[in-house]
């Protein structure tokens, strides 16, 4: 039970990373075999999944639980007391979650419209959580209306994940701004606007 | 002459299309032909382009020149004498353009990485001079130092690239929060920052 389990791990991260790479229709059963170190062409992959679709499904569901489990992180960040140290931690948490899941950005740039059935929902639920989840901490943590909160929380949260999907997705670096000074001036932009609410 | 560039641009404007929708790989000749109007499987389209490659490379030329030209009209945007109405301009220009740039944003987060040696150089020029051009602008209009504009050009351009570039490439609506709204937040915080700096 357990080598079926850490089987299926390694035939879904194989298959993520060269759907990330080469794209879904790129992308053929018997790579993702061999990079995931099955025998090539025996069909021990169908042990597990019944076709690329459905590995890409579930393969998409494993990133998306990993990222709503997260969301209770946001927790640990409350209750500080110093807001601008609260939103400096939350900003190296967007970041660091933007780079954990890179494999994750990429096919969803590539796949998102050819293969709407796959990834429609759980997506659209997964971001819209983020912003209205940035957006309630922001009213609990900084005591503002929900209305305002959730328009900062567009722009904030908005500046936060452009600065890692350009790199990602485009392969440029648009700026030599350092990630701490990025963070320094979003904490800064933050404050500033939250404090004059 | 005029009609041969016509019907260049035709194959351009289909192959454009097909690659944003399908992919690069997901796109064959036949259905650009078939798309420009163009006798399927005559050869006609060879008059043109040699290759697929060469129709994408052309493709991404024309979006990129006619992107670096529009780059001057940020000069219009200048000297109004009014911080906030020339912000407010600026970012109702910059999502304008993300929405009329749609096919080719989603050709270069598909493309980006199968396919660099089409893509570099060009569209990492561009990013660059849009977020140094940004910068620019607000050393001129704003008296910031030039370290100090880059740092908040960085979030400010961040923040509206990410309001069209999450739903473009994601195909989600990550609020709905209405784009009025959004730019007069924008605008604020952007004000509140430079002011006090």
């Amino acid at each position: 039970m357990a080598t079926a389990t850490l089987t299926r791990d390694r035939i879904l991260d194989a298959a993520m990373e060269l759907f990330s790479e080469n794209g879904f229709r790129g992308t053929s059963i018997t790579q993702i075999e061999t990079a995931a170190g099955l025998t090539p062409g025996a069909g021990g992959i169908y042990h597990h999944f019944r076709t690329k679709e459905s590995l890409l499904e579930a393969g998409l569901a494993r990133h998306l639980d990993r990222l709503l489990a997260l969301r209770d992180i946001t927790k640990l960040m409350a209750g500080l007391g110093d807001l601008r140290a609260e939103l400096m931690l939350m900003a190296r948490y967007v970041l660091s979650e933007m780079d954990n899941e890179q494999t994750l950005l990429r096919i969803l740039a590539t796949e998102s419209r050819s293969r709407p059935h796959v990834l429609d929902g759980g997506v659209e639920e997964l971001v819209r959580r983020s912003y209205s989840g940035f957006a309630g901490w922001l009213v609990d943590e900084a005591n503002l209306t929900r209305e305002r909160a959730e328009r900062i929380a567009v722009v904030g949260l908005g500046a936060l994940l452009s600065a890692r999907l350009i790199p990602t997705l485009f392969s440029v670096t648009p700026t030599d701004v350092s990630d701490e000074d990025f963070v320094k001036t979003w904490v800064e932009m933050m404050v500033r606007t939250i404090e004059e609410s």
